[in-house]
């Protein structure tokens, strides 16, 4: 058992390590005395604040007040004369203010978030001004039960007051106040530092352009708490805890501190992510020792992962930030999530992980559907990384990328002061048909690089209206209309590469299944649904498109008719099943989704029969000439654009909570 | 901290309790004084008997002996005159001998099996005699190490050799045999106790009928190891373990047990059943407390199952137990599963349970995969459940159903003694046939409750030969097949439905999806691969008919023809996607997994130039008549049937490790 008089307080006094004086200049970004790492912020240094001071104490949450607070934080890159290129990053339960950098040349570990901060990454240094600060209780610099107490003159110890996420988002706010900025151009952090980015983008709107809630969750389940209790149990019943007093003592509860953390690393992980690191391999022998030393590599690694933490953490502190993520609950505080959303101003971009399943891709979902029902402005994506809640802290592929074009296209639009209109679409994202859902080009086409189904799509729709594109692929049909029609679009679809696609070109977007994504828009809520060579893929076909009618004023259907004279022949003199240009799969060799094959008079049956709905228009095309099949169509066109709506009044359902 | 004098080792008390002494009459199945519970075995009584006496110690697998060894058993039903129905139950890391009854009128709970044991039940103990013990190094009665140490007078404690499941089934089988057994009918148990099914089968295959693994796995993962490790760290770090020593002092490692319990129970739970029990429910109160009590309702559970926990179970059995299954590695011991599962001879039923986490179905699929390369009789169901992994202590619906046909079916073909051969099937079964998975009648069939091609495959099909049939349904055609033909077969199908349908009706079957199952399967394992009425939903059709190709000798494949004249006529001259009788479907509202649809001669094609294989037979038919069509077939036959093979010469690959 660990325990001894190094653990004598170490929290309070690194306090006064190595930290800048008020007054004193914050270091530049720049390296000093060395060469700068490529992509790295260099040698940076933490500087400290106290706020609240006197008789200006922090009200807290739990009813308590608490001040004088010391913040400890750090900032990499330069605030700009606007000073609208400020983000927040909000740490984890483990983490502190040292985001990115070093503070020695000789330090072998970065910071928590090196791999995303500094010149040219995701938190690009070069163009944002980024502020990271230890949380309030934190036991890295910030005022926390390690600290002591004016009052008694001894550490707080379990006498700290209670704290939750809203009072950690107050001390930062007093930060940002402090540092001369009005708004944030983002807030963004995973895990608990994504619940305060939630807190901030509802308590705060006006202050925070875009909100990056990562890896994050409107309210632990039941199987989170579960897991943090068990850490506090660890903690709590350990005979060296002394309900917290074991500062000034010469035992610490690092059993249980390093139970705790044992647990919290299983977690943090998945199951997938261990057994590729570890599998079964023993940590020495060839053969079982039959004792109950460490002996699987994974047993070791857990004990090194404990004493680790033990070394740098203070058990206390584990307590209060594991109870302020149990006690985080959105729906408890707002009523319901819709609520507690609509009370937000910001862009959202809500980051998830397929392999998390301690904050699972479930919960990201839920306020993703929230932000949706509430009509905001939300891109999401659950980028397939196997790393589990860690991959937050890892993963940088398809996450940077993600970030990086979302904050761009957020600082454009905030500094163009006209959202929604200042679009820029790289040529190299209109250059990129392949990744669409469907290859579907007339050779004939007159539109260099587009479809010549979204060309006629685009003349359907007026300007400045809604349009909800389904299977919209990289977004060039939203895109497009963003441009030239100055539309509000939004966009589902399920490709990865899509998603990054599409925040780079400033077309929010969610990574939804089409099939049972369409409950949570509310009724009419946009102008135009687009359903664009995605008829095929459906499965639940007469349930999708009455959501369809229900959701849009208009709903806009464009397929390749089955029934085109290429296809009859075949199949009544070659007794085959039809293979052409615009239907060009084999029965074996198809794309998996593709399960949907009709033709123009089976769709106008399915209208009128099965929808029961109104048919606005019918635009049978010829994908060689663009143009519009006006003899026989259901013979001669090889493709169809339908506009369909409802025939009911429209009375709207009630949406909210 | 609960501690003190009620700790001090009332293991080795309680082994002195309520035990019937060797020599004396076990109570019979019957209640005695009281009125019979419904399905339950009553009042039952806990037998021991002392095994390893003198010098004949116990080699066990660490190198140490131990002797004399108490083993602490039930037993429920009788022992039928033949000696052939024996049930043996593996208990799990918890358990212990007393599977099902009450011990006395009021106690508030039954054995840990009841559900599954008693008269009517899956274990049925008006068929079976069902045998359960408390493994070694248990804490309920059998020799542990709270047991005196004969040599030191003293408990063992650590100094109790390690033991392994292979050192629980050397004991198991000395008590067996002790019984008066030599074959078992069927061992089964899950968890810990479906690795003490695998040793036995493994390692006593000529004395296990049949052997039920169930939620358990061939070797624990990285993950389920480091859980594992967090309960050891817990017990070991918690300062009254007194390095296993506690048993005569005041102190108990009770806080280290109660987190070790805590751990474990999140593990074998579900989220989702976790959220259904809890979700975030307070325990008193409408607000937060703000403090460090237990305030969640799940916190209070978790709270409760430690402390019930503490009562009931010994610390070092904890470490002991865990340590066992971490050990418990098929691979390591014989290589690869491959090897460890031809060593077998029982038939196998194995079951998982979709929402386990802890043992997932992954590692019961693997365990199926090495039962088929190795060409064993296996069954498998991975149970639509939400319990987590304690699903098979709590879903009865589909588990009882699956093992008591299953139990019956093997208790047949042992008496019998023809295996393979008196399959009855049900008339129930047979007059199924919404459960199978198109549903295709010739109205004017005459073959009343089976399908048309059904009988035409049945002819192509020799006596005695070996047949695959993937998406089995029901298993209307092996069950004929075996009945009429005496074949061997296997299926392969999703619906658990069908699965208890086959088990019921001896015919072997694992849930498995098409699509990717077909690596498992040896070259050229089985005379026939039937795919009947299933190629329509194979996603990747090349690939697979490939496989098909090399399992079998010969494919037999039937699907309705989908140029058809009445489908020709729709299309060409109506202009719109074929419906009739055998493709009812309309294109908007058909079966998810429907996607091929393909003509004869498109089948044709595919086979000579896709396939490149052989065409062996070609049986258009008609479904009205039931008869083969010999004019026009590609027009006039509504259904194929075709017997496809390789052109190569059959070089086998080799299977195994």
């Amino acid at each position: 058992m660990k325990s001894g008089p190094e653990h004598n307080n170490k929290f309070e006094i690194s306090r006064d390590r190595d930290l800048l004086q008020p007054g004193e200049a914050p270091p530049s970004s720049e390296n000093k005395g060395q060469a700068a790492e490529e992509g790295s912020v260099g040698l940076v240094q933490t500087q400290y604040v106290k706020f609240f001071k006197g008789e200006d104490k922090l009200r807290l949450e739990c009813g308590e007040s608490l001040g004088p607070i010391e913040v400890v934080y750090e900032t990499y890159g330069r605030l700009n004369d606007q000073r609208d290129n400020a983000i927040l990053l909000l740490h984890a339960l483990s983490g502190d203010a040292h985001a990115a950098g070093r503070h020695k040349p000789d330090d072998t570990k970065c910071g928590w978030w090196d791999i995303m901060v500094g010149p040219g990454k995701a938190f690009d240094t070069e163009r944002y001004f980024i502020i990271c600060s230890n949380c309030l209780g934190g036991c890295m610099g910030t005022t926390g039960s390690s600290s002591i107490n004016p009052a008694t003159k001894e550490p707080y110890g379990l006498s700290f007051p209670m704290i939750t996420i809203s009072d950690m988002v107050e001390v930062q706010r007093r930060l940002v106040e402090h540092l001369g900025i009005e708004k944030l151009l983002a807030a963004a952090g995973g895990s608990m530092g994504g619940m305060q980015v939630l807190d901030w983008a509802i308590r705060y709107p006006d202050q925070v352009a875009a909100a990056l809630p990562i890896a994050t969750t409107a309210r632990l389940s039941a199987q989170g708490i579960a897991f943090d209790a068990v850490g506090r149990n660890a903690i709590l019943r350990d005979e060296n805890f002394q309900e917290g007093g074991y500062y000034r003592t010469s035992r610490y509860p690092a059993g249980g501190l390093a139970v705790a953390r044992m647990v919290g690393h299983i977690t943090y992980l998945s199951e997938e992510a261990m057994h590729t690191k570890f599998g079964r391999r023993l940590r020495q022998s060839q053969g079982y020792r039959y004792d109950f030393e460490n002996e699987f590599s994974v047993e070791t690694y857990l004990d090194h992962q404990g004493s680790l933490f033990v070394d740098r953490f203070d058990a206390n502190t584990y307590l209060y930030f594991s109870k302020a993520m149990d006690y985080f609950d959105l729906v408890r505080q707002y009523g319901c999530l819709h609520e507690a959303m609509s009370r937000t101003k910001s862009r959202f971009l809500v980051i998830s992980f397929n392999s998390d399943w301690l904050f699972p891709p479930r919960q990201s979902q839920e306020l993703v559907n929230a932000l949706l029902t509430a009509d905001k402005d939300v891109s999401y994506c659950n980028i397939n990384c196997p790393y589990g809640h860690d991959s937050f802290l890892l993963e940088t592929k398809v996450q940077s990328r993600l970030i990086s074009g979302f904050l761009r296209q957020t600082h454009e639009r905030l500094q163009s002061d006209k959202p929604g209109i200042q679009v820029s679409v790289s040529a190299e994202s209109r250059a990129r048909p392949e990744t669409a859902t469907y290859h579907w080009y007339g050779p004939g086409s007159i539109f260099t690089g587009e479809r010549v189904d979204h060309r006629q799509i685009a003349r359907l729709i007026e300007p400045d209206s809604t349009v909800l594109d389904l299977g919209c692929g990289d977004g060039q049909l939203l895109a497009l209309l963003q441009k030239e029609k100055n539309i509000r679009g939004m966009g589902v679809t399920l490709g990865e590469e899509d998603i990054v696609t599409c925040a780079e070109s400033g077309v929010s977007v969610v990574q939804y299944n089409l099939d049972n994504c369409m409950s949570i828009f509310a009724d009419k809520s946009y102008d135009y649904v687009v359903l664009s060579q995605t008829l095929q893929v459906i499965r639940q076909v007469p349930s999708v498109l009455r959501e369809l009618l229900r959701v849009g004023e208009q709903l806009i259907v464009s397929f390749p008719n089955f029934a085109y004279w290429r296809g009859r022949w075949q199949f009544t003199f070659k007794g085959r099943a039809p293979v052409w240009k615009n239907l060009p799969y084999t029965w074996f060799d198809k794309p998996d989704e593709s399960v949907n094959y009709m033709s123009i008079l089976d769709f106008e049956d399915f209208v009128r029969e099965q929808l029961k709905a109104r048919l606005v228009k019918r635009i049978p095309i010829s994908s060689r000439t663009g143009r519009q099949v006006r003899l026989l169509p259901n013979f001669f066109a090889d493709e169809v654009i339908f506009v369909i709506a409802d025939k009911s009044d429209g009375s709207v359902r009630q949406t909210g909570c």
